[in-house]
């Protein structure tokens, strides 16, 4: 595999397959997008096969002479064979993602890794990370995801699980976490919490647009746009938690850049960045000695995770599995 | 560098400095101990000095040929380039010590790290991790250190501080640290808290030969191994939160062992350790579909440090600096 080969790059979420052929300078082609046939209530074998086809028939559009790497980012536990173990947002389990895809496609090249891992790796090669060989990423959306590179490797851990950095606690005993557990950075940081922190600042009477109304967090976010003070107080508070999460893991991991993207990002990111990193350097261990990591958007947006499922392919690529 | 050359280990702790020659297969030689002088008020030059000298007659005695690789666990933070940036123990800045012990014995293979991160090395190579490829190490003392492995890499971090697991934060405005953050791993887990757990517990006026006096980390272990339930129950205690700590970060680092070390471990293991593994399950994302890592007691106990350092020495022996 030389460094002229592109690469098919496939971001796999709980809606959406997104699909393009990566050039090893990061650059993309058109993107093939299609729905993800994982609807709630589907037979787990059937939706298996519905989704497995699905990703097959996109790497064939894209490869037909089966010549190219493939990198598949996937919303699941990744294991090192490329079987997906679950994922929040498909019915099934154990699904042999690199073997069905491969098998179907005649492409022996595959490699499979979790989605948010990709999104880090491709900011990582091509995005806020390209200058730095210890980077943190964190993406807020309806969920906190995100992933570790360090020295320059990607962070997977021993059964997959390794770059989870949502599910860090940041307040035993606090606010519920989807996952079951409570106090969650995703708890108190992703898209839904802008609406917990508004509803505590509303307490005390504060006036504001977003008093005495069922809330989403797009109200906060649209209010804060018009200039209410109360939810850009909502959102700076959801980034001062975001804050103390990073300084907590870039006091293990000593990252020199943290990316933050997502779709959060996009919306509130003007007041929530900001806000995070005010509070990073006076939590660190060893401050003022140390140096300071950059807290920086993401640049790729919604390619992130197609670029980096490639450049792993590519890196990969003819490697034993 | 062949796979039967031996390394010299050293390990500089804040008052001594102990040497070894160590075998590759972790099997060590006469330990040589000698006092660092670091004492408090010693101007930072006259400090440097000595200390760097004190290093280079340990390296000249073990190795007189300047033959071996070279490894040496500092308690520091330490550049890539071998220099020693700050130490909590050490009254100096900016020390380099590779240049320094390299001029003065002659030796170029010297490869200078952590102390946490040596002995993170040492139990990954030679102890309790070394059937896994991701490790977490957590060392209880004064103070609480540590080390991560991920995909079998050492996680030095991108100025090294990479691993300072004592400073993940449990509780937000909780007690204050030694670091000057409040609510740290350290100050919930490490010998000191033995004390502040047993006076919470003391508050309800519960019998205990710990009441009405001023205790030490000392005196917790005593009464505990005496059979006192308020000096046991303090122990738990500090075993919850550090079990608290492993689940949070075995959530972003996915590890399959978790090896617990360090003096207070030593002292009251037998309490501590299964508290720790009691409350991890039930905090991992994912579980219980997750594998749960194995918490377990470190094995090479003091001599870790120095195998680590003498491993990574021979592991980096010749490669650029």
């Amino acid at each position: 595999m030389t460094d002229t080969t592109p690469a098919v790059g496939i971001d796999i979420g709980g809606t959406r397959l997104r699909a393009t052929v990566v050039q090893p300078d990061g650059t993309i082609g058109d993107v093939l997008e299609v729905d993800t046939p994982v609807g709630l209530g589907t037979d787990p074998h059937t939706a298996s096969t519905a989704l497995l086809d699905t990703i097959a028939r996109a790497v064939t559009r894209l490869d037909p002479d089966a010549a190219l790497p493939v990198g598949i980012g996937f919303a699941g536990v990744i294991t090192a064979a490329g079987v997906a173990v679950y994922g929040p947002n498909v019915s099934t389990r154990n699904m042999p993602v690199r073997a069905a895809v491969g098998d179907t496609t005649g492409n022996d090249d595959i490699t499979v890794v979790n989605d948010g891992n990709a999104a880090t790796w491709g900011e990582f090669v091509h995005g806020a990370g390209r200058a730095v060989d210890d980077m943190l990423m964190i993406t807020l959306g309806t969920g906190v995801g995100g992933g570790i590179v360090a020295a320059s490797t990607l962070l997977e851990g021993a059964h997959g699980f390794g770059g989870e950095v949502g599910h860090l606690t940041l307040q035993p005993d606090g606010w519920q976490c989807p996952c079951g557990n409570r106090g969650c950075l995703e708890a108190y940081s992703a898209g839904r919490s802008l609406v917990r922190h508004a509803a505590d600042l509303l307490v005390g009477g504060r006036p504001s647009t977003l008093a005495g109304r069922e809330l989403t967090p797009a109200d906060v976010s649209a209010a804060a746009a018009e200039g209410d003070e109360v939810a850009i107080e909502a959102i700076r508070t959801a980034g001062r938690w975001l804050g103390a999460g990073i300084a907590s893991l870039v006091n293990v991991l000593d990252s020199a850049v943290v990316v933050v993207g997502g779709g959060v990002m996009a919306h509130v990111g003007q007041w929530l960045l900001p806000a995070a990193a005010d509070v990073v350097p006076g939590l660190l261990l060893g401050h003022p000695d140390r140096p300071t990591p950059s807290v920086v958007a993401a640049e790729l947006g919604d390619r992130a995770g197609m670029v980096g499922a490639a450049s792993l392919a590519r890196t990969r690529a003819g490697q034993p599995s």
